[in-house]
């Protein structure tokens, strides 16, 4: 298959489309992936079909984002595949830029989102966010998008991006799109082709566990009642647990109690050598 | 005397004003500035005349650059003074934003600039630029210059407002300022009005003392061989000392002899209760 994609890698060709779509009166839609597409990217580009009459995905790894001892080496990167699921899909723009159009020689700055990138996530991978928040800002000031797409599946990432564009008033509306799960749940990842066959077989019980606590929630029964029963089965089941927690669904304020305000069922394991993650909204 | 100057606290409208005049293909230079104003700053607001069609001056004391026990509380603030001197000289317009339009309710982002801010004074006021970072990246996000304009004086400062915006590719061009000087060499500061009468006669022995040290690097002297005799001179007369120092004059990278590279020759004092700082170019 030839790709007749329009594909730019240097951020001064970017700028020349971004002018004409400018000028032209065009709306953008920005959605930043590290590659690797799936179904959950996917529905996100067509969200942003339905929101800005042009859409720019962004492929970029971001070292960064990766702590010392994690999966940067050997994250799945397939450009020819990916840009093959675009060009099924339509784009108007794939911007995959070289390393050094995002950190040029000497970079030295640090964009860090206290607060709301704290616990959860933020506490395991402590670099995880601040390589977030500083590549998200340059994607965004690159692109100069009226909308930028985010999935749901990273919620706290979505949370922190948020508070980045309210602080530095970047002109810029933050969407999030659904998760998109397997027909047994598992919510789609990247990473999920690292699991073994039985991990795969396993890694749906996530789901479920979020589910029945939220059933559970919605009683009235508390997180910590609950909690331990399900975090029990996850482990026997082979989890690592790193966090299970009812957190309010705006500020991420820890919960114990669901109360009526929006509230969001997080979770967080390894399996095998795989981190999953995972999340739903728990309103009544 | 009634004051007739454009004067916006509101970020929403400074976007309307900022939105005509790029209608109508007008150029923009900012003068970031914390009020205060004197003849330093004037002379940055008449270089902005001459590289821009409108010119914007940004009056704002940022909290964020204060340490704990410096001079946020008693910083000099008297606006309509200020607005006199830039209506005496012409401006478009006077962006004095309120403290919410800056760091709205919950504001959480960090922006700090590693290397060039560390060492000189990023030593002694840990957290004076990662406070400056933020600020003029809000500043530079709000306004939108073509040009923004820093004054020398504050050297390293400007420096890591170049690699912030290297790095970030903020769509704007940074220009330094020369320093503009009493008759008798003191460097124009805001502080300069915290000096007892005996030490506002004795504080220009600082640009004396970069003059001839200067003098001395230019034939060959080391750093290391001028500056203890200088400095016992300064502390001799009551200045205590934090640095003075010979750095490469793009990167601060330290050094000891002058070599035929654009060199800057820094110094941080304070004398009584107040800072000053100053700094030369070394160039032969």
């Amino acid at each position: 298959m030839s790709i007749k994609l329009n594909t730019i890698s240097k951020f001064a060709d970017l700028k020349t489309t971004r002018s004409t779509w400018r000028h032209n009166n065009q709306t953008i839609a920005l959605v930043p992936t590290m590659g690797a597409l799936h179904e959950g990217h996917l529905s996100l580009v067509k969200l942003a079909h339905t929101v800005a009459s042009k859409v720019i995905v962004s492929i970029f790894v971001n070292p960064k984002q990766f702590g010392q001892g994690e999966d940067l080496d050997e994250y799945p990167r397939d450009l020819n595949s990916d840009l093959g699921k675009l060009e099924e899909i339509g784009v108007d723009l794939v911007y995959a830029p070289d390393a050094d159009q995002i950190y040029p020689h000497g970079f030295s700055t640090v964009i860090s989102v206290t607060g709301i990138s704290e616990g959860l996530c933020g506490a395991s991978r402590p670099h995880f966010f601040g390589g977030v928040a500083t590549v998200v800002t340059k994607l965004l000031l690159h692109c100069t998008p009226d909308i930028a797409i985010f999935g749901e599946k990273d919620y706290q990432q979505l949370l922190v991006i948020r508070r980045l564009v309210t602080d530095l008033d970047l002109p810029v509306d933050v969407m999030g799109g659904p998760i998109v799960r397997e027909s047994d749940g598992l919510a789609l990842s990247s990473r999920n082709i690292y699991l073994s066959k039985q991990d795969r077989q396993t890694a749906p019980m996530l789901h479920k566990a979020l589910m029945s606590t939220r059933a559970q929630l919605l009683k009235g029964v508390s997180m910590h009642q609950v909690a331990s029963q399900t975090t029990d089965q996850l482990i026997k089941a082979g989890f690592k647990l790193d966090y299970f927690e009812l957190r309010d669904a705006n500020t991420l304020a820890p919960m114990d109690q669901y109360g009526g305000q929006p509230a969001r069922l997080l979770i967080a394991t390894t399996l095998g050598r795989t981190r999953l993650i995972d999340n739903i909204a728990v309103i009544g």
